[in-house]
């Protein structure tokens, strides 16, 4: 499945950098493709692997603040493809 | 924690509130507080049996279409109250 | 259009009731039906009058702090009817 | 202003792609910075503008279906950047 996931520390920074480099350097670890936007982090693998993954980083911005807000959206298709193939799917359509 | 989640299939039906009860008997199986609203199920319970749901929820979703479309909106924080309680504080103020 | 909407402030306090207490009187003002959840206002109207009200909720809650995260969910069918009824009917189905 | 949005039709195909590339005709057409993603578009700019564009998403699919489900992610922060200096403050860190 392809699930993409922002983790933001409530009552804390207004920058967020710091936490989303810690859930960067999670995800790298696990190998598996991913992909870092402006609005979040996408990554692609199982469903089981994908949640760990997420909860690993909830569970390090929640050890470096009071409350945290974490928003998990995933898409699990039967005939899933490379997530790249997603876009490029819609760019030919233009 | 607390957390709302809601899961839809794709390229299926345009109601979806056979989905949502096969859904709400596993959360009530659970025995954990929860809240079916108009947009989402709300539960409240330690992250990993939270999430267990949500997956157990996802997977009967994935059983019945090709594609599942699933959010999940987490709040965790360190001093955490029932949940009714966070409707109560903000009516007290207004 | 029934919408559910939760809007954060990044960088304030860890509790967020006198936020969200800033928002309930700006819905309540509009006299449109709405919910108030544990995670989230559920409103439900026309798409540009629900849209201004979270505009107007956005902007509060913005004026108040330096940085604001909002999540909107819309669900927005042709034949809609009033948002108790969708949990009246998961509850039929049990 | 940085918002990030999908727009599902409800009970019509499993494949998006033709809706998605509808609402990027949309977003390119209005000229601001945006990107596209496997799970979303994110767009740049003052708040009515970039919720103009997403309305126009909306009403666009809403015209293709009979339900749509949107979801929008809003990240507004008084000293914004351009989003992609978002993602290299990220890696900076790493």
């Amino acid at each position: 499945m392809i699930a993409e996931f922002s983790i933001v520390p409530i009552g804390k920074d207004v920058g967020l950098s710091r936490y989303v480099a810690e859930c960067i350097k999670i995800v790298k670890r696990s190998g598996l493709p991913f992909q870092l936007t402006p609005m979040g982090t996408i990554v692609q693998g199982p469903y089981d692997q994908v949640m760990d993954i997420i909860k690993m980083c909830h569970m390090k911005v929640a050890s470096m603040s009071d409350r945290v807000s974490t928003v998990i959206k995933i898409d699990d298709r039967k005939d899933e493809r490379p997530m790249i193939q997603k876009v490029e799917s819609v760019l030919e359509k233009l």
